[in-house]
């Protein structure tokens, strides 16, 4: 059977793979990329939900607009406005997750002639979506701030290029933030180079500390098309995101969405729609961003006690994830075969490079893990890397203990 | 801004584009092809949705895997099962609605290279979704048994090809169905030419008498992709349909429905799933078959007293639309021009021919319109043709009462 040239682009997420391996009973697992279940708020979700069904479910059942739900629309672009930059519900596309939006995107925008910048490291979801439409992409080298503006134009002075892809909130997977100074670098940049920004933000509303920095899109509307997702801030199996995009290149996205799934189901978007009003999200906001703060207070405790001094990590502000650098030479995969030997389970930093992966490095997700096992997972990550005695940077790789 | 090659294949449903024209408040419109929400168990759907939410929520609404909901997969694989040939529920790829399926058999298969063989006339969401893939397609003559296997044989001699679409029952939009005979000739023809067949079959169940066909599926899995949906059957705002794949090439397809959104809400799949227990699709369909058999009634008697000498038409055994053949030289877009006026729409068939278009056919669909109102809508269309003096096959075109 004769496949298309793009399905041989496709392939199957390292992660989920290795996520299988992992979802065994009794593991504890700093793997996962899964909000908690905690911060779903399942009573208001139910009882909009019936209400729904109960008093205009012939509509809530029925086919719908591929834009999305016109009030969830209207409530977006209210959402996403500033007090210097209204947005219009005339730009917001309603899609089945952002996962969607990047396809979407990636479908409208993307084709094999013009490269796609990335971050290195990247969120994985991207490079699958835009690699089905067979993106050549060009890693940006990045620093602590995000992606280094110099870097991008000199890869658009090599290459053909169309969009830059980044996430600039508490990326996943290093959960670092772009400054308000990189951005406004980063949106220059791409006004030189005919850049369209894709700016991935599924984790801005989980700061700490609630404070956000203007999004890109707030900043130029003009080249910027910003994702957004309930997922981590409602709940994921509703699959409801959206996109904001430039009124010209809107359109074209609807098409493409009309031929993808027609519309995101009418039941979903009008549970989120419930769900969010008489000002819902800043109270519920409030108790998502302490949950995740106090599980980040919890794994950055255990990591200073336990492994004190074989790694290198920064506190995140906000988001899910944890982003860990071990001793040069150290290889994070090795180190997972022995951590799953021992029922503990995360994420090697490699599959996040598109290319010359940095393999000393890991992803520690402490969303779903309760305290204490926090505790005890990051206890035995330190206790193998004491066995192996990588405690000095000179020390020996880990082949010794990596059983297979 | 520039955009992806494929970008420029994509466009806006004509119908749907009609659609909106046809929306006004107090039109009977025979435009649509919205199932009748009278059909919706909404009771029963509401019931199963609030114990899911009572009992498993956090799974619920939680990420779930992108094959889909594992029990809905193998109660699908049975459903779909005959005596002779079992589907396995690895077979099974749950959707975000059958338009999922079809983009993602484009995502997989479908390239610039080779031409996708479609019926005269075509269902426009096929078109739509393999449209974005940049297939070059090829029209296949059709007779009232469907594609004629001798055309396609010719048509995969002139051109490198991929596949076959077609819809075997109650064909939207001309109601036909494929005799069991015809479906053993398309296979050995796609057996012979290399071709994958996508049997796209929303309409099947919908069989007035109830008696089905054997599916394409099952009659040669190994060169089949059967689409299904449960739009017409429980509800189209769920989005929850489905495709049935040879093992070889269904990991492709997940691997482009990773990409493409993850996975189907996992609250849809369960909600269906809940309802079709105990055998409630039996009694449901028997429900279903009988209302829109009823509406077809009503309408064949309509269009028999009203336009009996004008037009050429075929009672369905099953479905939701009636194809009619106006006179030779009868342009049906002017007769919509002339019906809105008078309060009435329907589809012009040209939208659904690829290239030729029949400019005197039109798509009736009686699914969601009252019986009394499908009388006098009719009876008005019938006034229009007979005003222009159309009832004889030589009399004058319709020019002179379209009015704008």
């Amino acid at each position: 059977m004769r496949l298309s040239a793009r399905a041989y682009r496709l392939e199957s997420s390292t992660i989920r793979e290795i996520l299988k391996l992992t979802e065994r009973p009794g593991i504890i697992s700093f793997a996962g990329g899964l909000p908690a279940p905690q911060t779903f708020p399942i009573d208001r979700l139910r009882a909009v939900c019936d209400h729904i069904l109960a008093t205009d479910a012939a509509a809530a059942l029925q086919y719908s607009r591929t834009e999305g739900y016109s009030p969830l629309r209207e409530w977006i672009a209210d959402y996403r406005s500033t007090v210097d930059r209204r947005v219009e519900a005339e730009q917001v596309l309603v899609t089945s997750g952002s996962q969607q939006a990047l396809d979407l995107i990636g479908k409208v925008l993307v084709d094999t002639t013009r490269s796609v910048l990335v971050e290195r490291p990247c969120y994985l979801g991207a490079l699958q979506a835009l690699a089905a439409y067979e993106a050549p992409f060009t890693c940006v080298p990045s620093d602590e701030f995000g992606p280094v503006p110099a870097a991008v134009d000199a890869a658009a002075a090599r290459h053909e290029v169309s969009c830059l892809y980044v996430v600039p909130n508490f990326q996943n997977p290093t959960g670092r933030s772009i400054p308000l100074r990189r951005r406004e670098e980063l949106l220059a940049c791409a006004h030189r180079n005919g850049l369209i920004v894709i700016e991935d933000d599924p984790y801005g509303e989980l700061s700490y500390g609630g404070s956000q920095l203007p999004s890109m899109v707030s900043l130029d509307p003009s080249c910027v098309v910003h994702v957004g997702s309930f997922s981590k801030i409602l709940a994921p199996g509703l699959r409801v995101g959206y996109l904001i995009a430039p009124p010209t290149l809107l359109p074209r996205l609807v098409q493409a969405k009309q031929a993808a799934d027609l519309h995101t189901p009418t039941l979903t978007q009008r549970m989120v729609y419930e769900t969010v009003q008489q000002n819902f999200m800043t109270r519920h906001l409030q108790r998502t961003r302490s949950y995740y703060a106090e599980q980040c207070r919890s794994m950055c405790s255990a990591l200073r006690r336990y492994l004190p001094t074989v790694t290198d990590w920064v506190a995140p502000q906000g988001g899910m994830f944890i982003w860990v650098r071990l001793a040069q030479g150290t290889d994070a995969s090795k180190l997972l075969t022995a951590a799953i030997a021992e029922n503990v389970a995360f994420v090697p930093g490699a599959p996040f490079y598109f290319d010359h992966p940095e393999t000393n490095t890991l992803r520690l997700s402490f969303a779903t893990v309760p305290a204490a096992l926090i505790e005890e997972g990051v206890s035995r990550l330190g206790g193998i890397l004491n066995d192996a005695r990588m405690t000095s940077r000179s020390g020996p790789t880990l082949a010794s203990i990596a059983t297979a």
